[in-house]
Parts: C-alpha cells; sequence; structure tokens
C-alpha cells in the first residue's frame, strides 16, 4: 500500500512539474559521432579512460572460455533501468503519456474536461490532486491507464509514440536515447548477453518502444504492471484499476526474479531517485563475476545535473566499489540523432 | 481466493493419487528413431498425414517475406504447455517435488517426522488433509515451496532433478518428454519462432529443467508463482508464503500479458484437465494467422488414454477448428531416449 502512494504521489509530482527543460540540447547541437563501431572500436561515443577500458576489460575476461571469470551465455544476463539511464527522465516520457492520454479522452468525450479527475488535469490544478489525496490520484491513474483491453492500451501507446514530441524542443522522444548506452547495449549483445529493461515505469508503455528505440523484446521488459484480467467472452485481457508491482528500488529484485529468474551479471542504474541500489547490489551478489554501473547526471550543458539530498546512489556505488558514469569526462556525446 | 482454494485442493490430491501408473512404458520398448532431422524432415517422429503437413504448412506460409500471412519475426511467438504437453503427467513431476521435499526437510530435522504436515505426508494420511482443510494444505505448501530464498529453492530444485526418477519405473524423469513436440519446439525456433512454457506448474521448479530438458532458457517460463520479497541485508529473494498467480486455463492469457506482453501466434496445450482452452482462444485471437494444437491422450498402450468428463477441450477444439494431436495416430514415437 505504502508503494502505491508512493507511486501515486510520483505521478502527480510529475505531472504537474512539466517545466520547459533547459538542460535538453537539441541533438543537432551534439557532436556528431559515427553511431556504430568505429576502427574496431565498439564504443566510439565513450571517452577513451579507465571506465570504458573496465567495461571491456571486463566482457572480454567473463566470455574468454578457459578464462576463471567465464559465464556460460545462458548466465549473460544485463539488465539496464531506463529513465535516466537509456534515455532522459527530464520530463518523464511517461507523464507526458498521461498527459496525452487525457487529452485524447477529453477530445473523445468533451463531457469529461467538465468532469475530475480529467478538469484538474486540464485546468492544471494541482489543489485538485492536493485536497484529494490518494482517491482523486487513484482515479486519474486508473482512468488514464487502465479499464481497457490490452489491445486497445496497446494502440494508444502506439499513436502516443507515433509523434511524441519533448514539450517545447521540437525533438522527438526518439532522441533523448542516450547515445553511448545505446552501443553499450549492441556491445553486450553482440557478446552473447541477454538485455532486458528492468524499469519503474509501467512495462506496456515501455513494451510500446523497446524493440524500435533499442532493440530489445516485448518479452525483455521488468516494470511496474497493473492486475490483469481475462475476459473469456470478448477474448481479451482486461487492465484492472489496481497495481500488480511498483517496480522501483527493492521492488526491482522482485520484478526480476518473476520475469528473468535469476541475478544479472551486468546491471546499470542511474543515480537521481535512488531506484536502482537494490538492483545493483542484488546483482552484486551473482556467483559469477559481475560489473555495475550507475550513471551520475552531472552534464549541466549536454544533458542535466541533479543529484540525490542524501547523496544514496553514488555513496552505494563507492561504499561498493560499482562503476560510475561521469557523464562529463565520459560521454563523447549523449544523444541519439535518430 | 478461489484459485489459491483450487490449486491447493490441485496440489493434495495429486499428492495423494501417486498410484504406479502402468502407461507409462519404458522408453527401451521405444521405436528407437533418429532424433534429429532426418532426410531433410524437421519432424521424423510425426507420422505423415494431415496434421505434419498442416504444421509444415503453417511454418512456411507464415515465415516466407511477401507472403500474405507472412509473421515479422519478433512476433512469432510459441507457447507450450508443459504437463501433458511436453512432457507426461502422470505421475504430475510437482507432486513428485513436493514429496521431495518432505522428505529432504524430514532427514535435516527428523523432528518434523512428529510434526504436521510432515507426518500426514509421510503416513500417507489422506484424513488430516481432508479434516484440515485450507489451513492444512497453505501449511504444506508453504513449508516444502516457500519461506527460503530463491537461490536456496534452486538450489532443492536442481537436487531433485539431478537424479530423479519415475516411481517404480526406474526412467529418469527427463526420459518422460515427447520426442515428436522437442523435435516440434526446434523446427520452429529454426524457423524464428521464440519458444516459451506457459504452464500450471510452479515457474521456478520448471526453469530448474527448461533449458537443459527443452532449450527454453529461464526467463521464458511463464507458471504459477509465489510471493517474492527482497531482503536487503541479506542481499536474497525471500520466497513468501502467498500465492502470486495460479497460472491454469483462464489465467494463463494473464500470464502471458506479464511475461510475454503479446498473444502467441502458435499456441499448444493438451486436453486432460480443461487448463489450455483460454491460452489456445487467446492466441486464435491474435491479428496474425494463428495455429492451435491440442494434445489427445488416446494412447493407452504407449502413453495414457485419458479424457475430460465434459470433453471440454476436444469439443472447445472441434468448434474452433484446432488441429489435435491423435497420439496413436500422429506420433511415430512418443517418448524421448534421454
Amino acid at each position: 500500500m505504502r508503494k502505491k502512494i508512493y507511486f501515486l504521489a510520483l505521478v502527480v509530482l510529475l505531472l504537474f512539474s512539466c517545466k520547459k527543460s533547459d538542460g535538453l540540447t537539441s541533438p543537432t547541437t551534439e557532436n556528431n559521432q559515427t553511431e556504430t563501431e568505429v576502427n574496431g572500436d565498439p564504443l566510439p561515443s565513450w571517452n577513451e579512460g579507465t571506465l570504458k577500458n573496465d567495461i571491456i576489460a571486463y566482457v572480454e575476461k567473463v566470455t574468454k572460455e578457459g578464462s576463471p571469470d567465464f559465464i556460460p551465455l545462458e548466465n549473460r544476463i544485463a539488465t539496464f533501468d531506463n529513465d535516466g539511464t537509456l534515455w532522459a527522465e527530464k520530463p518523464l516520457v511517461q507523464e507526458l503519456f498521461a498527459f496525452y492520454r487525457v487529452k485524447k479522452m477529453v477530445e473523445a468525450n468533451p463531457a469529461l474536461a467538465q468532469k475530475q479527475p480529467f478538469k484538474a488535469v486540464i485546468e492544471k490544478d494541482k489543489s485538485y490532486f492536493e485536497k484529494g489525496g490518494d482517491k482523486a490520484l487513484i482515479e486519474l491513474v486508473s482512468a488514464t491507464h487502465t479499464g481497457m483491453s490490452e489491445d486497445e492500451f496497446e494502440k494508444s501507446v502506439q499513436d502516443f509514440f507515433k509523434d511524441a514530441q519533448i514539450p517545447g524542443k521540437n525533438i522527438p522522444v526518439k532522441q533523448i536515447r542516450y547515445q553511448p548506452q545505446l552501443e553499450l547495449l549492441n556491445y553486450l549483445r553482440a557478446n552473447g548477453f541477454k538485455t532486458f529493461i528492468v524499469t519503474g515505469g509501467t512495462i506496456e508503455v515501455v513494451r510500446g518502444i523497446s524493440e524500435d528505440f533499442y532493440g530489445i523484446p516485448k518479452e525483455q521488459i521488468v516494470g511496474t504492471s497493473f492486475k490483469y484480467k481475462y475476459d473469456s467472452d470478448k477474448n481479451v485481457v482486461m487492465r484492472e484499476p489496481a497495481m500488480d508491482l511498483f517496480n522501483d528500488k527493492e521492488a526491482k529484485p522482485v520484478g526480476i526474479q518473476l520475469h528473468i529468474g535469476q541475478r544479472p551479471v551486468f546491471a546499470c542504474g542511474n543515480e537521481g531517485g535512488a531506484g536502482d541500489i537494490a538492483m545493483l547490489q542484488y546483482s552484486q551478489g551473482n556467483k559469477y563475476t559481475s560489473f555495475q554501473l550507475l550513471v551520475n547526471h552531472n552534464d549541466s550543458i549536454r544533458e542535466y545535473s541533479y543529484q540525490e539530498k542524501d547523496n544514496a546512489s553514488l555513496n552505494a556505488a563507492a561504499k561498493n566499489k560499482w562503476h560510475v558514469v561521469d557523464m562529463k569526462k565520459d560521454w563523447k556525446k549523449v544523444f541519439s540523432d535518430n
């Protein structure tokens, strides 16, 4: 229950924090590096240095047969957080989707504009949600994310992503992906790793773009899920207005067990919301040699600079010897061009 | 809640129905056909005939680019039930595992033999469970399947399968796999299908053998699951004594949505417990050309002959034009040699 309240609080927080963000530079101003392997370099958008060397040394030693660190193919599981790890999280795309859903629902049924919680969203009436508490929030999430079949929801996700842009930026959502991470995903897969997304976002929203954006199939997405119910007469799976798993923080190892069934050997998250500490710690408990990577958002020019108040993620990284991406120093370019 | 009671009733039913089965013939008496592709025949253990032709014609038309029935790679999802579909379900292997767990736990702590529910299992005291109702059953399942970490449970599953045999038969559990189905899995994979098991069995028990027995990785198992909880201090995922999803009948489409995220195009189940009707129906709702296959246990000589009282699965197959495996007629051999 605490988790549900937390999630809802998060949703409303994000729903009303959609300020124009200054950090995200248009990709046209990005250093236009080649996007694929360059002169045998699998990570051309990563600057030369200790971190890049460590990543490559790790992959080489665990994939070399006969090496004491060798990991069998079926155990080469790599998990990546999504928001702030594979793409920028300001603004949160899930938030843009919620706005989109409200807009579409009101278009289809204008009377909704006079009904809560739609009215409050359209009028940007924060007080409605502050006063209404959980009830109003459950109402909002239920109204926009559930109460329809999976087929219908999938279509709404596809429609949203077709021409979704970052507000005020004219940047397609696809271009907020981090180019160095796309290369890292490719590099791991080329070495027999199976790549998964383990996200606090809702599972079907991420599944809507995972193959196209990241080359990761739907069944390799672990995320926040609602309850489902099969309607035999209509032959559809319905989305029920109740959360099943809020896949953040200490729930990430739970989602990993449910969907993957083994600890990852390679786990990558980001600081910002302390959402990935448990996943990285869980990965480190693997019996095989493992690698933990934490993205530090310290690049106010090309992306953003934001830190947790208590520094929990970076402290955990220092204590547990996790590798930290110093975005400013380690990434030659930040965003994908296309 | 009804589902939980149903599952528990099923467990106890199976727990005490472990008679010596007469149907399962030793694999040494099996027709010793070659197990891999023979003279370009991908399904050598399937007899020539309409069904074999239909399977091959389906795979050929949906994988041929430009064909109106073409299915993109990422949508070639094939789901198979396990018990009675990929291996024999009499006795149920999950039942053998529950017995094994009780035995091991009593060996480690002999005092348990005097405690319920262990005492009742060891003394084959049906009345204890009949009288104790749900409470006693929950006690039994909790005691044998939960209350430990995933790492510990995984080890107990590995230990069980290391030398598990069918009681009274001297047949390793691995040899109750159906040879024609192993060929079908291989054939589908060779044509770009991703194969999943969607089972009423508990997910981690099936994950324990899925790669070795079927070439299916852990993350492609959809099954009955318990609640998990991450213990941050011990850095382990604990198995809680509460069911999360009983993945049978109308819950199978739910498990498929949660784990796979799209309808299968190829779905295979068996008659016997009406467990796969919903999965096959759900598959048939796919926008792509789909194929439904139902194994009919009508071979009392080489396997078993058993039918549902109301014939629900075979009736659904007839009504919906699903393909039915007439085991006696369609399978040249039944069991795997190794």
